[in-house]
């Protein structure tokens, strides 16, 4: 695949830094809370798998930012899935 | 851009089911709970605004796996923080 512009990968790396970002506060009120009730598992499960997937698709397409997007969600949500197994509520 | 082969469309395609079905059992847990209290409502509006700048990336790039998936993910985000916004806990 051809190199994807400078242009587009900046809208791309905004996507990722949001996207990814955003995972953030529901670890940390997991954390906080010492609760991860009202997340579900199964929605983070399969979240993670799909995300492992965008990455593989981005390696492919040659997108750096969906590449470093996606590593780094998938870690966030390993994270949640994490405290989910092992709060078990 | 050009067009992205099929072979890995499918991939994307794949990813896309995951991480959209991925917000249906959250969707679920808070419509049956009536509880959306354990669901960060800065996470939904960050993801959100990213989910909404991968559309915006996918149409430059011409990725119709993307361009389907952030439009479907966007949608689901959006009842998601309805939900938050009208429980208000």
């Amino acid at each position: 695949m051809e190199k994807i512009p400078m242009e587009i990968e900046i809208i791309g790396f905004i996507a990722a830094v949001l996207t990814s970002v955003s995972f953030v506060p529901q670890v940390y009120k997991i954390w906080k809370t010492k609760s991860a009730k009202g997340v579900s598992l199964t929605m983070f499960l399969l979240f993670f798998v799909g995300v492992i997937l965008w990455l593989v698709y981005g390696i492919f397409i040659n997108s750096l930012s969906m590449i470093i997007a996606n590593a780094i969600t998938s870690c966030l949500a390993l994270v949640i899935i994490y405290y989910k197994l092992k709060i078990k509520e």
